[in-house]
């Protein structure tokens, strides 16, 4: 008791100090559980997983988001490249198609035409004919003092493009017939006018270089096979090939070895230097521009096709077509000229035809 | 003093809570700074700071794909909706177009020929004419033992559809030809046999009801409007329209008031019920394949189409076209038989034709 007494004031201190020193471990120990420590954590805790749960969600709808845009993106890019090919496909078989016809030469056919019972009847199948072939200019010239309805209202619906041209042939040129039944008709040909009206036209139209194109006598009583129009389109001077049923033969034209006319297959007048037809050969529209060339109302019978073309070129300028001339690919045909009989009988009966249907 | 003395324990233990309180105090007031403490909330908010700042960029990268999706989605259902426009023109200009002409009914165009110079000129012609046809059977009957390697590929070159078939007109139809020059020929004319034969090949090839089409005789010298086709396509039983430059006259054919042919106009064989050429009428094929008809190798001179068509339908049957018989669309011409006055002479002189060119 007397260590007590002595260090009475001391033990106190270490007493009340240990009681302090429990206390604050008691005290330290329940920080984690007091309420009022632990609850911003936890609140923390709570309001971060909410945020996060949400952004994790998130997150994985990003993850499906971001491979469905990458299947979108390639889905697009599809359909945009056939987009692409569909628009070209309608390019190709519109403008393409168009613009690669618009690129050949032009061929300018010519025909001479003249009013005859069946004059309607061979212009409807001409046109039909070159209604097949694309970038065609028809230049129609009739031989008459004005331009006739029938053949207006006939180009008028015609798919052709055409220029409708006429010139009544020169009261000299008529009448020079010198012909005897089962003979050659040696008489002076028609459209020799007309073909040089059309030549006349195109020189005002055009000058030299202006226009890729060649130059064709097409008559519309003729047959064309739709491949001569082929034959005939990239002639850089004159053209030729055989004419069937021409000038009292079989065909009538050059004979040709590969590139080069060798001779002419021909009855008549052999002493030409060109013994061909009008629907034999083919001029570069640049040697007709060149030239103030025509078909001569002076030519002899027979010599009308060479006296126009020794104004245009020489032999060797020939350019042979049509399988180095072995094949026909036009006929000089001529529609027969029909017999009236009774038309004229029935008028005199009464019985008139309806003059309001044009044949 | 005194105080002190007798208070001392209680005194001393009041300053040892006081200085553990204190203690007490200072230790709870460093609770937060003190690190064995603050850490795992740093941790935690440390933690949760990068992952957040992380899934928060993720969210608004979710935000930037979500709106991307939807331009993606927009654009691509524009694209769909182009590509089904672009695939749906196509198939306009393609099948559709196909379609509405195979729904059309089919025009069998029966072209009976035979063998002569102007032969190949003059299908070369008709295949043209027909080509600008849709929806149309040519049916090509030879006058032959055989058929003949030049209208076999006269065909097989013609886009036209095509039937190639042949019959030698028998010994007993040849040479009655009772004609004087000058006046008009009444013989028997050609075709009549390899007409029957393309209508026996019709009755072959199809039962009735089993082809929505129309049958027409179509000669390979005639010429004909592009429109007489699409007049004739709709026929219910016979349809009619005047024929340019037959019967030697200007036209023959029906006079028509309305939609109903009222009388004739024709000169020669006036008592017959049908006074009209091959060329002027059409037959629906139903009522070809409901009879047995055929053209009469015993029908007098002319009386050859009313014969036949006596045999299919009564006069009230007959269905005006053409504008009601106002225009001519269809011409009879013939073509000219060519005048080979010069093939001869040259064979003997030595200088024959190249037999390997056809013409």
């Amino acid at each position: 008791m007397a260590f007590y007494s002595k260090y009475k004031s001391i033990l106190t201190i270490i007493f009340a100090l240990s009681v302090a020193i429990v206390v604050l471990f008691l005290v330290r120990q329940n920080i984690d559980q007091r309420p009022i420590v632990k609850e911003p954590v936890q609140y923390i805790m709570h309001y971060h997983k909410n945020d996060m749960e949400e952004l994790k969600r998130k997150a994985s709808e990003l993850k499906s988001c971001q491979s469905k845009l990458v299947e979108r993106e390639l889905e697009l890019s599809h359909n945009i490249q056939r987009v692409k090919e569909l628009e070209q496909n309608l390019r190709e078989a519109l403008t393409n198609r168009a613009e690669y016809i618009l690129k050949q030469p032009l061929i300018f056919a010519i025909t001479p035409t003249y009013k005859r019972w069946t004059q309607k009847a061979d212009l409807t199948q001409l046109c039909q004919t070159l209604s097949h072939i694309s970038n065609l200019r028809w230049i129609v010239v009739e031989d008459s003092e004005q331009k006739t309805p029938l053949v207006t209202n006939l180009l008028s619906h015609c798919p052709v493009n055409s220029t409708h041209l006429n010139f009544r042939t020169s009261q000299s040129l008529l009448n020079i017939v010198n012909t005897t039944d089962k003979k050659p008709q040696v008489k002076k040909p028609r459209g020799i006018e007309q073909r040089n009206t059309a030549l006349k036209w195109l020189r005002r139209q055009y000058r030299h270089g202006e226009v890729k194109g060649v130059v064709y006598f097409a008559d519309d009583d003729n047959t064309y096979d739709l491949r001569v129009f082929d034959e005939m389109r990239p002639t850089k001077m004159v053209s030729v090939w055989p004419v069937g049923l021409a000038g009292g033969l079989k065909f009538e034209g050059p004979i040709c070895v590969g590139d080069s006319v060798k001779q002419w297959y021909a009855y008549w007048a052999r002493d030409r230097k060109f013994q061909i037809d009008f629907a034999g050969f083919a001029v570069n529209i640049d040697i007709i521009l060149n030239t103030k060339a025509l078909i001569l109302t002076t030519s002899k019978p027979g010599y009308i096709e060479n006296d126009f073309l020794e104004q245009l070129i020489e032999f060797y300028d020939l350019e042979p077509k049509a399988n180095s001339c072995q094949s026909v690919l036009v006929w000089h045909t001529r529609t027969e000229k029909p017999q009236m009989f009774y038309e004229e009988q029935l008028n005199k009966m009464g019985h008139p035809s309806n003059p309001g249907i044009e044949v």
